[in-house]
């Protein structure tokens, strides 16, 4: 019973690796805790994105995204299209989606991305506040994981604006934050991190619904016995967001 | 007329300087908006304490501190101890002070804390950690204005706590974040800056209400005539919070 | 200044009859306060649809409508219509509307309702319930404002849902109310009565970078001359949602 | 695994009757669900009283009670006293308590109840408007379990306010509600009912940190073979608020 209701931060988490296979052991209290019936109309691949966007829809609840707000979405890799996707349907006003590949911006747009940066062509800063009249977004989500874009993402914010550091950065880390921009531009940061069982219960309702399409994010299928070769696809090739591994 | 209702943070905001003086002339807009009647039974003393509590209120709905939290308010000046007593009026669990001077620290259990940490005689996170249960606490104020106390915050905070960022630090300063503090303990951080008018107008009603009783921060009465002694008493006397200046 | 924020309930509010003229005088207070800009890409048609959204908006604050829920909104004139726009744009996982008249119903389909009921042809608890799995909708909106309605909304919420009676009643109405509803099944109740400023400004925002697009609901353009045929229009032909005055 | 995380609202909820008794034979899945560790400093008097503060808690979160409230409460048993610490440590600016019985306002008084109206002597409704300078209180609670009360709960609430109907009448009870109310007035009405886990979780915390001190309760300490004397007391006595049986 976790006296917080925070179950994603518990002290004594129990991480199972290993899900490459046929077959994996369970130990018998992630059956009873975790475990979730799949519903009859949400197929494997579907089924299999529940992990990311129950984080998304975690991290998305902290960004406390209003009908309306200007929502900037930085990386357009799986994670950060499953934040654009919740954006847009949580009645967004506008998302902006920044990248390096041109690619994944064009497929953000298919998604419905109303304007993208490509921070290759572009200054980034000065793009973002073009787009949103100077103010910058009430919202700016991080989804790459660097020291350098936590940190641009600050510069990115409007005055009382929300940023979500939601990508995971190599231990050790540390970003440089202004003072005057959490005093007086009362900037406030946030990080997310994993995600509650009722997240996850969600997010299978979600996908069930359809209410989030995840099945556009699979671009590939792929065997258990291929699965080097698909990391290789994803990490290389432009084109590539979600493979699925059919065993 | 506002588009976010964020007056504390108008692009075009009037100040006005100068309130040293018997008579102030003040903008005709000043006193359509934000003029407020001070009621019947509050005091000129009191009522002068209606602006830093504003503040302080704003500034703790940002905390988002709930019942039976534990709360470390660093800085027991005049505004560290307003919110000390706004933490244990909404009812945290414990507030812990910490301060350089123990006449301070004092003032603070007089008004109700259950806890001091003198900074100049122990090791303010290892105390904090150890009145703590190990865990931090829930909600972390600063009320300093100092990078380094800034940062320290960010050392005292429980995972999934709040840490608010009040006192105003120099301009340029710049504090370092560790990143896997906002991902993995999920910390928040935000400041807070100046205040609504309604934010007033409930800081008015708190004092004349006595929820507040902010006569008890009130050390000293001295004339305007005084009021370099005053000052300089405020930064050198261990024992003085706030000293009223009656014309 | 309101104590407590809430503009729309104001003891001493200002009403302004008589729209229906080339001209109309203006208190002075009013335009201070209440005057919003026409965005340059708004149109009169569009704008005069502003005071309804806002209200619309202010209730549908009140359901604390959420990513996923099942909405079931009573009535398709357009309040009810404003409705669904609004919980689709908020994410609603499935809206259900209902109404007497089938050509209302299949303009909320085309509107994107996912189902329908027609309270003539059919038992509407009985559908309701059949199309929410047994349980209810997560929220219902009332949008017709009779004693029969603001009961049977009662009827289709599910256990820990919300009602929003939005439609006005006439004056001396009173409704039935299980106590074991409120009690066992904790639906909560509440109503909405106009719109703050700051709602009416979010209003013209939303119609104006098309996150809600009222346009569509202008079945209609008449003169001003012809005000009274078109109200005879709207009492009787099955087909007009608004018609725009112009003058 | 409930999808919306109301476990007192569950459609397969096991109750468990018959705790008068030495022993108790105990359903696994409620040992490993629900049972909660009484820590060391919390004595079995206290712990008694840890189920119903859970669901005064649970109720207390639902009035959105905020710092400087105005709070009626209508029924000074025991639950209605725990209403009244509650309300009180969450910063209530003005709590007003309600009951027939003079011996229980006293208790109320001794408890910090700002004010109380004896029913028998005094006409409520009046009363209470006179000491809430005519606008009703901002949030009420029904402690009591009648028609007639959580009728009258809504004519003592102010505009924009909320009421709690809290006590459960007896099965079949309907009450009226005024439609103008729930509409112009914006009132919101909710009922309560149990508590989850986490409720229990932290309302053990709240009495070991004596945040809610429930000792103060405990009139009367019985045996076990004293318990119908017991029901007899607290159905009779006036002074009794919570007897505690020691087997």
């Amino acid at each position: 019973m976790c006296q917080k209701g925070k179950y994603n931060l518990c002290e004594n988490m129990i991480w199972l690796w290993g899900a490459y296979a046929e077959y994996i052991k369970v130990p018998a209290q992630t059956v009873l805790v975790n475990m979730q019936e799949i519903p009859r109309n949400v197929s494997y691949e579907e089924a299999a994105i529940t992990e990311p966007l129950a984080c998304v829809l975690h991290g998305s609840e902290k960004t406390e995204l209003g009908l309306g707000d200007t929502v900037a979405i930085m990386g357009a890799g799986p994670i950060g299209l499953l934040h654009l996707m919740m954006a847009r349907k949580k009645g967004a006003g506008k998302t902006i989606c920044i990248d390096l590949v041109e690619e994944r911006l064009d497929f953000a747009k298919r998604l419905g991305a109303d304007e993208t940066i490509n921070a290759q062509k572009e200054d980034v800063e000065q793009s973002l506040h073009a787009l949103t009249g100077g103010y910058g977004a009430d919202v700016v989500i991080e989804a790459v994981g660097l020291r350098e874009t936590w940190e641009q993402a600050l510069k990115l914010v409007s005055k009382g604006g929300r940023v979500l550091e939601f990508g995971g950065c190599p231990p050790g880390t540390e970003i440089k934050v202004d003072t005057e921009l959490l005093h007086y531009d009362e900037v406030e940061v946030c990080g997310a991190f994993h995600a509650t069982p009722l997240h996850f219960r969600k997010a299978i309702n979600l996908i069930a619904s359809r209410t989030i399409d995840v099945k556009t994010l699979v671009t590939r299928e792929m065997r258990l016995d291929q699965i080097l070769e698909a990391f290789q696809a994803l990490s290389t090739a432009r084109n590539e967001i979600k493979i699925a591994i059919i065993p």
